[in-house]
């Protein structure tokens, strides 16, 4: 479809009480309306287990949509678009109940019969949803049918091909929308485009010019209300497989020869398919796990990991992962893609610092140790914008350099700007444009790379905790680049 | 001598009346002093026409070290080591008294014999005062002897080799500093570390990544009270003739073997020895020149050159150049270096933009109309910084690019920084540090090149004034670039 036209929908949300639908959804659907990016006519079912009434749930979409942007507009004539019906994705009975709705709804809101069936819930339902949606006649429309699934996707390589394979029963590779939002923010999509679309990177970009690159995504909180989840899945699951690979694959990849979604992910599978898989000899040298104690975060002390519920007292879940990741291709050959990313750290930030090799010759520097190398910093989060360290001279008579930051922030405000990547993605969704959303391949690589370290990991105790709370993450972790000559860059 | 000491000196100005005796060098003495980047055994004989006394002197050291700072801390006992001769260049007498009293302030400041001459005066006098210094017995000390020349270093290359070789019979070239204050400037000494101290820029600075190079040294004043000396030299023998040409040489120079005075200037002779030589014919395809009319700047009207003054009224002076040069060697064949200055321009400011060339293939714009380039802007004065213009992501759903803008900004205050490139070379040339002084074979290559358009021009009856105040100069200016597919970057 054409990307100009405002798309016209019928959104079906699995989960519509949960804290994903609230938090993000409801906000986004509002933008997406009131800047007038999707068409007026639309209409969303909510289906939850609770025993709601349709006021109910309109109630708590405004709630979720004022808390999201303070007081706004219209809010109430919004809220009329959306209905609820109380659902049990185990009795089947439900879906024809569904399917009355929607096509109720549908006439009602004159939607196209497009249907976009968003699942915000617990991942052991999506192959059962999947096939129920198709089995109860869900996907008989004259419109498109899609899916959006959240993560986690599978466990592992092999409950991942499980998974997929219930849901392709279902639905075409074409017509899932696996969302990872991490791809739907402003400046991960903005890799991509600083790398091609500027005369003087595209021609640095490889191992003759850059040394290594760093990528680190660091909260402050603790595992939260989500110890449940969290400890089942740990950081390497719930932040590398996919977040932090992802960003590995854009940073990494050739030039597309145009930007469509099959390109681009070609060239994305491609990355995938280059990384050195790791043998089980070799993981301790390049991946290092860890858990948090308790520490101070914030000015605040914080307890442990394994103090923080009664079902974690033996918990050897990681909360943090540092990873040494090669790349075997003529373009990254020797240049480490270092990643890390934990809870409990001393501050909340996704960053990439791309370090650029030295110059062939110290000309400014007293001594080699002072010398400051050139680095790219790409601030995803919370701040969002991009840095450049260069050498300048120092102010003064003496012919010395030192580095110096050329900076450019994006105006957006955080508060307004958290939900932006999903209200991305969901239009994305709307127009057939996936690019922003992994491929299977990608998915499946992604886990053939994770599967090794898993296993290794389960074999062996871990000695938890090993980081302090508010702190980088473990010592082995710094041990990771210094070996290779580095150390991650605190910019 | 060792850079670490603190250079003691005695400092013997000609023309110690004058405007940039009060403007710049008694400013800069007091800091140096202040500082103590120089010594506290220092003294200052001052040499005028006027029948001063040392009191009236140290009155007007004292003011003009005032105008530039405000209050200044023990201003009375900097302004004791400052003493008053009158004095007359022809009278040969006078150089006889000079020494005396020199030679009574040696042992009083115990300055180890060091003599600074500096001849902030008119250039008729330049090469008999240097011969009397010699004659006189000026020049017989314990310590060193140099000798400061400030510009204009001839007329055109003939007046030029006739004055150096009158200098050169009483001093010798290690003994001569031409001040060029351009090259005192902090940003115009940071070229040189911008790029050899950045292992990201040496790679690119080539004609394989470059497109052109662009400087501009604007400024919003008219010709004020100079219009005796300045309607004799004009803009491109005032400015370009040294300044641009100045630049042009830094920005272009292969990266010195060492940073020694003799590398780097090696280096730069290198570079105007590679100037292509313009023939009669092609001056006017290189070269433009412009007189202001009346016109508007910062909204006040102003009048046109030639109605500055009696004398200007059929005056075919230049206040405006803009030229294309071309340096044939390896590194910067086909790149064009474009510089423009004038007088009763729009801004007042110097900078340096250099327009890197294209992606290859374009992915993010529309159209190659919408494709903004590459830029990186090196700010000289009055802001100094540097800025690097890239493209990113369009905030919003389109994979658009826009250019955005990464900067840095120098701390450093106007006010207090005016007097800087002063400061930093007089100090150099009390060091013996010659780096940022420029050679004989500098100041006569520049002429060589100059000298052509010169007679070029001298010849042909313009048709002036052919630029409005407050414009960028003449609409050829403009068509210089224009034919070549570029255009000036007013960024």
């Amino acid at each position: 479809m054409n990307a100009q036209e405002k798309p016209k929908v019928l959104i079906i949300i699995f989960g519509a009480t949960g804290d994903l639908a609230k938090r993000k959804l409801y906000p986004s659907i509002y933008r997406l309306v009131r800047n007038e990016t999707i068409s007026q006519d639309f209409a969303v079912v909510g289906l939850a287990r609770r025993n709601w009434s349709d006021d109910v749930y309109r109630q708590n979409v405004m709630e979720s949509v004022e808390q999201a942007f303070g007081d706004c507009e219209e809010l109430e004539s919004f809220a009329s678009h959306f209905h609820y019906q109380s659902f049990d994705v185990t009795d089947e009975g439900n879906y024809l109940q569904v399917k009355e709705l929607v096509e109720k709804l549908e006439s009602e809101y004159d939607t196209n019969g497009n249907r976009l069936f968003y699942l915000a819930m617990a991942p052991e339902f999506f192959g059962s949803i999947a096939n129920n949606l198709k089995e109860y006649g869900l996907k008989e429309t004259a419109g498109w049918t899609r899916l959006i699934i959240e993560k986690p996707f599978g466990h592992d390589l092999k409950t991942a091909k499980e998974l997929n394979s219930q849901i392709r029963e279902a639905f075409d590779e074409e017509q899932i929308y696996r969302i990872d939002h991490y791809l739907g923010k402003q400046m991960v999509q903005n890799i991509e485009v600083i790398r091609f679309a500027n005369g003087i990177f595209e021609h640095l970009w490889n191992n003759r010019f850059i040394s290594n690159i760093q990528i680190t995504s660091s909260e402050t909180l603790g595992v939260e209300d989500r110890s449940r989840y969290y400890d089942d899945s740990g950081a390497i699951r719930d932040m590398v497989q996919n977040h932090m690979l992802q960003m590995v694959a854009l940073l990494a990849m050739e030039p597309p020869i145009k930007l469509t979604t099959d390109e681009i992910r070609s060239e994305k599978i491609k990355v995938l398919r280059a990384l050195r898989q790791l043998e089980p000899d070799h993981v301790h040298e390049h991946f290092v796990r860890g858990q948090y104690g308790s520490g101070v975060v914030n000015d605040e002390e914080v307890i442990g990991y394994r103090k923080e519920s009664e079902d974690l007292v033996f918990s050897n879940t990681e909360t943090f992962v540092a990873g040494k990741i090669l790349i075997d291709n003529y373009r990254w050959a020797g240049v480490p893609f270092y990643i890390r990313t934990g809870k409990r750290m001393s501050e909340k930030r996704t960053k990439i610092v791309i370090e650029f090799k030295d110059i062939p010759m110290n000309l400014y520097f007293k001594s080699d140790r002072e010398h400051h190398p050139n680095l790219l910093v790409i601030n995803i989060q919370p701040d969002e914008g991009i840095a450049l360290y260069l050498n300048a001279k120092k102010a003064g008579a003496e012919a010395l350099a030192e580095p110096i930051e050329l900076s450019y922030k994006q105006g957006a405000m955080p508060a307004i700007n958290t939900p932006e990547a999903y209200e991305k993605l969901l239009y994305d969704s709307m127009i057939g444009d996936a690019t922003n959303f992994t491929h299977w391949d990608e998915v499946a690589l992604s886990w053939k790379y994770i599967d090794p370290i898993l296993q290794v990991w389960q074999n062996e105790q871990p000695n938890f905790p090993n980081y302090e709370s508010g702190s980088m993450g473990p010592k082995k972790s710094d041990k990771l680049l210094g070996q290779d000559g580095f150390h991650w860059w605190e910019v």
